[in-house]
């Protein structure tokens, strides 16, 4: 028996490859390192680092962060960085030595980002999670998730650091971008298409990698929306809401756990045993490996402090059910210690060591531990993928208002005053969690638009107006002027996630592009960047207002990461389209809109409020969240689930067969959607339960289901809903899921607050 | 053995009388009525109301709310309401009718609302708890409490709706005014001094009355500080927070806890048998009778939704450990049936009963149900309670800025123009659960500033300029003309808890007071008014920006209920005054500190934000909260126990001895502080602890002591703090108190942001 026999299970192989190691091997199967700081670039191709050499040699190296991440954050950008093929050869080198130079040749497990595709030089960006939720296509996600993992494994990544499956409760959050959004279903259901599309049907593909689940757990509600703070909730709505996608995406086979940086109710997630080994191994049957954020133990002792130094820290997370740190010393420096003092014992650390083995076997990393440079360069930005990133865009850019069809605008006719900071800036339209990308790859809404009227091109102006977040306003003057000269305005405001990428900004006088030494940054939302107020940045809503004065039809595009709170913008424009981050094709898909090519057909995945002071605000609400503030009601600017069309869609009446049914019954809802106006369409057919009486309490109505429907002008399809245990149940006081008996209300329709309903009866089984 | 036999036992005559009762009676003993509709007033006193009588004659009636509440909800105002010895005589006719006419004589509980005075015409007005925690001095407040219990006694009352031990969280709750503040110890402290100042030391005193803790649990902490809106939050963080001043007032001997409307993750707390029934009453031995808020009952069925009809709703409610419904239907419609049906047991409202019963017997109520009406009109209102309201709001105000002693004012020189729409407003003064009172009760602050110049009255000039709440400016013309006319302006804004009291209004341009059929409401705080900005409501701020543009000396005066985050007053007002609801005396009190007759030594005990967006703000927050929002940092615009005095104090060094104890052990922390100033003064000197590791994450520190002390000038004092367990035991994950082995610090100063420190070693015993 040898670890080598690819005929042997991953789990014996791994059983027997453990046998042979030392306590310093093991722990380094357990390290995780700063993958760009391996090499560096050189004249001819690039040189390994010698400490990366030396730990290589020594005890080996799990696995590497981020090789071909470029950003600020790395100094690794556009300049210095690598093209796919020479990010293929890099990774090939840094694998080559690890598997030649150490003892047992164990290969490395290359881990990157790949939050809406990889975050490397060159790699197709997709529109952000946000507006992937938007779509409300989960089939179309998983094509991407497949196309993500192509691109990634063709550089050897293979293990990925997505999905995010955290439930935002509050968009003051700088990482609500990251999100599917407020809603635990959808949360699963995109849970479920991203292991699937990730890992595809095995993972020793060569277009699979491992997906990794974060942040486990409750992230998504830290208090004031303040990234890592401590979550107040009890166990029983973190399982309603918060672990659901987590068990939905295990479940549906996920090899890797992110633990989250924060605490819940005084216990640091990342020690959290409860959550880590009896939940989410022995509950649920996860059984793959976990991973901490980057950080997150070092928070155990600066921050949580509740461990008494880094060997106390390492030990606990160990002995909570923690198996590698991610690209951190804590583990490196003290795991070894921690066992010789005996705060852990060495059968934990061995459980640890087996778990990530088994998942380079099961990736066949000893059997293909390189990857093909050519075909990196032949897959990655391709025109399929292309192409996916476009439709992802025009399916997940939400149409929020549409003033007397002010939308679609011609093409025959008219000339288009496009103004705004976001209108012509390739950074900003990104998201966080991208590198930087050459000028040609991105579309910006200014493109898009130049595109649609190349026939014309006089009939495009152009001016930036203002930047995001200073309040110069040098470029009013410019804009209204390029303003005054067109027939429609369409403004592109927003925010950014991008770190200053070093590469340049925008002249707001004249409009060009300058480069300068200190460009200006815009960053105001992405990780790390929480808001107190959620109206735009800067002069951007005195810029409208002054350009509003005009009296021209005024196309407001957001390019964002979070509900913009902008009432006066809702009443003042005359349509207003919500894009998030839209990708690199983020500009063609928002002219595709803004000209009718496309009928928009997004949906919110996020209640968008009217003021800051107004949070919570999230359709999913209890009955007794109240009924307003003094100032303020408590609806939302926007409600889950909305968005308008081009056309119109008309419901017939809400059907429930049978009526009545056992607990471990099932019923099936249906309701026919007929498109009455004179454009072909998408409609999102929307299923919200909600349970009448319960022992716990619940929600006013919860999503429980949806489908995405195209239909011609007149046409009519029906829509069916299975309704039963996954429907009807939720999280009792034991936390075990129940179905009750009693009345629910099947409600079925256009958005959280536009619905038709029926009832149907579960009665206890005699 | 007789009920009757006042030598048994208060149990032993409870356990008589209740094996003489039918289901009927027992289920009137469990009941309460709104006591305001048991009677009219008539010409020759009042007559009793036919529904009264037959409830009374039926099955009897356990309880009584509000007989002698005055307010507009009641519809009973200060025209149509009792003087104090008309009401003591509307008690015992009532009394008289339910004893004398019911099978089994059993004598009515009178519960009434005593939260800062009792709620009836002519009580003294106490300022509100906010004010009365802000003195940080707990025997004076027993004091208070002990003057309430009198007036309310003398009366009839025996119950009171009081000590409201929420920890608040959200200042945007309307009820932040009737809380201690955001801190649990001082919550704790206060409830103590509550309960033994309200109970007395025998209930069957004359000027006793059962204290009833509320809201049980978790109400301060409602998401979105939306009134009864549910609670997200642990076990373990309940335990510390939340449930630490109830568990103090229980041991403390209270007699009543009121359960509170929210939810707890799912769980209603009046159906919550974990709290009300296991912890309250095996944990904590409490053997008093739990009451439910008015109408929680209903909201099982109709809010909670946890209840499918109003009987199954009194069963869960009598089930989990509720012994009487306060003001309700429910119980009296339903109980009996739910007996007969089987939803709950008949010993289980035997126990109910038995607990009320028990009460009863413990307050005397069988041997004197009747009261002296001249004593209660000697004892309400007297002149020793009067001066105890003065003193009360003297030491309750704040003092928040002074920039270059603008405070105090000289009796002997200049004129002062007194604006604003508080400044000679009763009603606004008051706070919520008050009953209106004769204008000459109450001093405003013009009648404060007026009687300080009673010597030179022509140095005294008023104008309202504008309202609380409404955006008419036609007042700012009077504002301004008199102001200039003046060498100091005093400002006096804020917020208002008052209903409408239907007594009139001012004439904005002329000052007047005129009386109108709809008068208009200021109400922009209490109980239902909850807020989505802590700005000051209507054009307040813009009345401060015209009237600084004068160039005099500003002094702002805030009376109202919740923190004001008006960043622009903070900046330009050259001296600020936090009063909250001062009470009666409140505008006698602002007086005395405005001209430097006292001097201020209030502290807050809540923090100050500086915008709402920056929610939550406390200064126990976790050391993970963050650092700041793009716009903002984290730190409060005033903190936690912060306020200013007209002399200085200065600290020596902290010293703690021994420097190393056990887990049992005991430590003195010790600190010398100087008034260094020209005039005498009260410092609160702050013990905070911060314990450095431990096994679940702790607040970056923690009040856990504190001391006023009143210093002579150049006097030196040396102010102890025992420290052992209550002081450095936190909730553990188990929900037990613990002490840790490691290091605390052990801070010592001015307030949470002014502290110096030493270290305390706690070690593990050998």
């Amino acid at each position: 028996m040898s670890y080598q026999d690819s005929a042997l299970s991953s789990e014996e192989r791994a059983e027997h490859l453990l046998s042979l190691m030392t306590l310093e091997e093991k722990v380094g199967q357990l390290v995780q390192l700063f993958g760009w700081k391996t090499y560096r670039r050189e004249e001819n191709g690039v040189a390994l680092d010698e400490a990366f050499k030396d730990a290589a040699e020594r005890g080996g190296i799990g696995s590497l962060y981020g090789v071909l991440r470029a950003d600020p954050w790395t100094e690794v950008t556009l300049a210095t960085g690598l093209s796919p093929k020479e990010g293929a050869e890099t990774i090939n080198a840094i694998q080559r030595y690890a598997i030649e130079r150490s003892r047992l040749g164990i290969p490395i497990l290359f881990g990157e980002e790949c939050s809406h595709g990889h975050m490397a030089i060159g790699a197709t960006v997709f529109p952000v999670p946000l507006t992937l939720a938007s779509m409300w296509n989960p089939a179309l996600y998983e094509e991407i998730c497949r196309a993500i993992a192509l691109e990634t494994r063709s550089q050897g990544g293979a293990a990925t650091y997505s999905p995010v499956l955290d439930v935002v409760r509050d968009p003051r959050w700088g990482r609500t971008e990251e999100t599917y959004g407020e809603d635990p279903w959808i949360a699963s259901v995109m849970a479920e298409a991203a292991v699937r599309g990730l890992q595809g049907k095995r993972l020793d593909a060569d277009d699979s990698v491992i997906a990794t689940l974060k942040h486990f757990a409750g992230y998504g509600s830290s208090e004031g929306g303040r990234n890592s703070a401590p979550v107040h909730m009890g166990l029983r709505e973190l399982h309603e809401v918060d672990l659901r996608p987590f068990k939905a995406a295990v479940r549906a086979g996920a090899k890797s756990v992110m633990t989250a940086y924060n605490e819940i109710d005084g216990v640091p997630c990342t020690s959290d045993k409860y959550l880590l080994t009896d939940l989410l191994r022995k509950e649920w049957g996860f059984d793959g490996f976990v991973i901490t954020d980057c950080g997150a133990i070092n928070m155990l002792v600066w921050g949580h402090d509740t461990a008494a130094d880094p060997q106390e820290a390492s030990a606990m997370a160990v002995n909570a059910g923690v198996d590698m740190e991610m690209s951190g010393d804590m583990f490196r420096a003290h795991l070894a210690a921690a066992v010789q003092s005996g705060r852990t014992r060495m059968q934990t650390l061995d459980q640890a060591v087996l778990r990530v083995l088994k998942a380079k076997f099961e990736l066949g990393l000893f059997e293909q531990p390189y990857v093909d440079p050519e075909r990196a360069a032949r897959v990655i930005g391709s025109e399929e993928h292309i192409r996916l990133a476009r439709q992802a865009a025009v399916e997940g850019i939400v149409l929020l208002k549409n003033q007397g069809d002010t939308l679609p605008l011609s093409k025959e006719s008219g000339s288009v005053a496009v103004i705004g900071p976001n209108a012509d800036n390739v950074y900003n339209q990104l998201g966080d969690y991208t590198s930087p990308q050459p000028r040609e790859q991105v579309s910006t809404v200014l493109d898009g638009i130049r595109a649609k009227l190349a026939h014309a091109p006089e009939r495009v102006l152009y001016a930036p107006g203002c930047r995001v977040k200073d309040d110069s306003r040098e470029g009013f003057d410019l804009a209204l002027k390029t303003a005054a000269a067109a027939d429609t305005i369409v403004l592109v405001l927003g925010g950014s996630s991008a770190r200053d990428f070093g590469e340049g900004t925008i002249d707001l006088r004249t409009g060009a592009s300058v480069v300068t030494d200190r460009p200006h940054s815009d960053m105001d939302c992405g990780e790390g960047i929480d808001r107190s107020t959620l109206g735009l940045s800067g002069v951007q809503r005195e810029l409208a207002e002054e350009l509003a004065k005009l009296g021209k039809p005024l196309v407001v595009v957001y390019i964002n990461g979070r509900p913009v709170a902008e009432p006066w913008i809702d009443e003042h424009a005359d349509a207003i389209l919500e894009a998030w981050y839209p990708g690199q094709e983020g500009g063609h898909a928002i002219a595709d809109i803004v000209f009718g090519d496309e009928n928009p057909s997004g949906r919110l995945t996020v209640s968008v409020p009217k003021h800051v002071g107004q949070l919570p605000v999230r359709y999913n609400s209890k009955r007794t969240t109240g009924q307003r503030y003094l100032e303020t009601d408590l609806e939302p600017a926007y409600p889950f689930g909305f968005g308008l069309s081009y056309t119109e869609f008309e419901y017939g009446p809400v059907t429930v067969s049978p009526a009545e049914i056992t607990p471990e019954g099932r019923a099936e809802a249906a309701v026919t959607v007929t498109n009455t106006g004179s454009r072909a369409g998408a409609e999102t057919v929307q299923l919200y339960i909600s349970d009448k009486v319960s022992t716990v309490t619940r929600p006013k109505k919860e999503l429980k289901g949806f489908a995405k429907i195209w239909l011609q002008p007149g046409e009519t399809k029906t829509v069916t809903f299975g309704i039963g245990h996954a429907e009807l149940s939720f999280i009792d006081r034991d936390l075990n899921p129940v179905v009750e008996a009693g009345e629910f209300e099947i409600q079925i329709g256009r958005h959280a607050q536009d619905v038709q309903s029926a009832v149907l009866t579960v009665r206890e089984q005699n």
